[in-house]
């Protein structure tokens, strides 16, 4: 095959302007997610047995498509090295190794986890859509509140540490807070007002301790979406402020807005 | 009848600023409530036993009313069609034809979810109430936070199936992690802070994950609330700024005010 | 006693500005908790029966001071039967009839969740302090999203009944889903992310469905915050607005500035 | 030792801007994330009882090392009364006896809380980072926010205590509901949405009353966030004033910004 080939099948399977360059996103789409489908029902004990083989069939199609797109991957690019070593090649690599690998080893069950890696595949497709646009917006509010975030998380666990080994004073072995571990994953349980309700209190004082406890997780849980809200709100007018009219310099425009609202304008 | 009594029954039905079409559409919520209440007690099997008769009547009473009025709104109407093919036609006739069927059809049991439908009429009041440039608002905020909703629940999404993968690596089929649709489900009520509790991490290392998660959706239900706070507040200024007094431009009015509190001018 | 003792009282009783009245209101809210713990403590079998006689001296002595109290209001103040009639008036006289009541009615049972209406007498000491700003902030935006909040719950509530409907159709009786009111009970319980786990959902496709009701529920909290942290917003702002510097014009002051940092002229 | 040497041990050990002052805070900030480890895994009773031995040499390595540290601290600082009797010099001291009270009473246990107080030694080591700055403005919002947030607490520990009193009527001792005090802490446990599942509702009233308060306990929770919202997003736009470029009053600068965007003067 000649280089004009080449260029095409990049355009295709690395752009997604051109029409054969949307339908391959989609065909890839759908068999990441078939993909991914295919480990989720092979656990159901009764499926495994009952649909063996067209488990095993369909696990080899898509295993020997991946591997066909990995290699074209590689060649049609002009850096194959940085491909491989990058997030996504390390991702298409373990998403194929798997199936050939249990050809070797008896228990497929332990790879399990490693053929669930195949669904941060799927962050190819939205990679290259209009979602980026957003999800860029909501990534740069997460990463300008990290410091934040990460203050209030280790404030949090530390009150968490302090509740579990309070109450594992309170309560005590025979009410199921048998060491401070156990008291800690009790502590989290409630702060977080996930509440399973397999390990409560038994005693009053232990009673009242949790209702402070839970108290004070409704009240903090206030703390992160404070955070992120302000964090988002900057990130939103930031991204506004970015669209300018070059003419009149009018910033506040819908996000839909293709010419100015006050001179007409393209912007 | 004539076309003059056919327009009174329009402006009585279609509108609410007539005395009587107020009263026509109070008359019709209580109708509405009145047969979802029907659908709900008569699922209780004490209720259904003791009072058959009188639920049995209450329900033909309530559906030949909204026969009489599901045809004098075709009637009425000038484009008929377009009324029955209608979001509100739908529905109006799904509020009726179930109890129909059910005189062919032994089972009506299967039939409760579509006489459940009827409680949808109910948006048709709220339609033409004062509530609707409100909840405009609201919409308007959730439609334009909708990608990035979808970016985040896809998110989400993700995390829960690699963290019920994982766990039911951890905890397997013992302790209650059966296969990884369940495991997934066990992620969905953990991470959203739900916690049943019918199926809970036994191991210690499951224990561990499960508080990571745990304070994981602690920590992410802010940025949903984030996006939303950042709409609602674009929204609400943007529904103040199309009230700006045509004298004086003064943009920041109450919304209860009727007059422009620089100048006078009535808004 | 003349008017001036009568005066005296007033102030002591109705006004916190003079340290007797302070002290006056110090007194009453111990009281007043005093009084709820009583009834608190007497619903607890072992400690009714061990001090059944210094429960009911507490109860007899708070009550006759109440009535001291209340008698001694209507007596200074200007116009007795606005007070009497009005919810404070009200709220003092359900706070001392259970007791005397308990004197003739044999099952004082019945009468402790009118005792339990004293602790309302609290918000009595609140209304003169300096809290009532704050409170008032609080008030006046959750008064401003009403409208928006009632919007809200109303589809909540729609959607609470449909999930409760669906519910009941997948999962039926043997799963605990008995009736439709109990369906919607697990809705409610699921979709505010309470979660209690005395009725889960047992078929695979029940899971799935409570997946998605638990996503959904954890999503759409996000617009009650959004709501009420824009009208929080909008109300602080307001509150700083009114304290414009009268020189200089200048609004941004600090909540706790009495002068103006501007130009140094008093606000 | 010269007052030189005792210069540099002081800057080693309180300030934390030269190569040795970090590495100390280092080697401390293990030291103690070490000690509370040990407190932790000794309450395992099957790691107590294996690892003896290794537990109480770690212990008293690293009680000994902190009983050193505690000395020259107050041995090289000016006001060594300031110090013992401040947060940090009584935490210092905490940390250390009671492995030293191990010696002379014989329930080690009872001592457990007093040693998990020397997670609190970590805020020293944060103190001197770069995450004060983000700390500074999370705790002036919660200030900022403390009286609307006790106003908050104060009304849903009443509305809490109410339906306590309500659902103890409604319920009573057959169902779970003994006594005022645990339907509180029910209460709790529903309107937080933490939702453990050890006490619920039975009958059908109590479980309606159930729904709307965690239909309550769902819209509540925006209050808090609202309020915490809204304080952080002051706070930070209050930081950012204090940034104001000295040149051109240029005050919307980036976090990371050194320089003015506007006229390039250093900020």
């Amino acid at each position: 095959m000649n280089n004009k080939t080449k260029q095409k099948l990049y355009e295709i399977i690395y752009e997604a302007d051109t029409k054969a360059g949307k339908a391959f996103d989609i065909v890839l789409l759908i068999l990441i997610l078939l993909s991914v489908l295919v480990v989720i029902v092979e656990s159901v004990s009764s499926i495994r047995t009952d649909f063996s083989i067209e488990l095993k069939i369909l696990e080899w199609v898509i295993t020997l498509l991946f591997t066909l797109e990995y290699f074209v991957r590689i060649w049609i690019i002009r850096k194959p090295i940085k491909y491989i070593v990058s997030f996504y090649g390390i991702v298409d690599l373990l998403a194929i190794i798997p199936t050939f690998l249990a050809l070797f080893i008896a228990g497929t069950q332990s790879l399990i986890i490693i053929r669930a890696i195949r669904l941060l595949r799927v962050f190819r497709i939205l990679k290259i859509t209009r979602y980026t646009k957003e999800g860029k917006i909501l990534l740069q509010a997460l990463i300008a509140s990290r410091v934040k975030i990460s203050v209030f998380l280790f404030s949090v666990l530390t009150i968490i540490l302090i509740i579990g080994t309070v109450m594992y004073m309170v309560e005590g072995e025979p009410n199921g807070f048998d060491n401070i571990p156990k008291s800690i994953y009790w502590a989290v349980v409630t702060l977080t007002t996930v509440g399973y309700g397999d390990i409560t209190p038994q005693t009053p004082l232990g009673q009242l301790i949790s209702g402070f406890v839970m108290v004070l997780g409704y009240a903090i849980i206030a703390v992160p979406t404070g955070i992120v809200s302000v964090e988002i709100s900057n990130e939103v007018r930031r991204a506004k402020r970015e669209r300018v009219c070059p003419k009149c310099q009018f910033a506040d425009h819908d996000e839909d807005a293709n010419f100015c609202k006050k001179c007409g304008n393209e912007i």
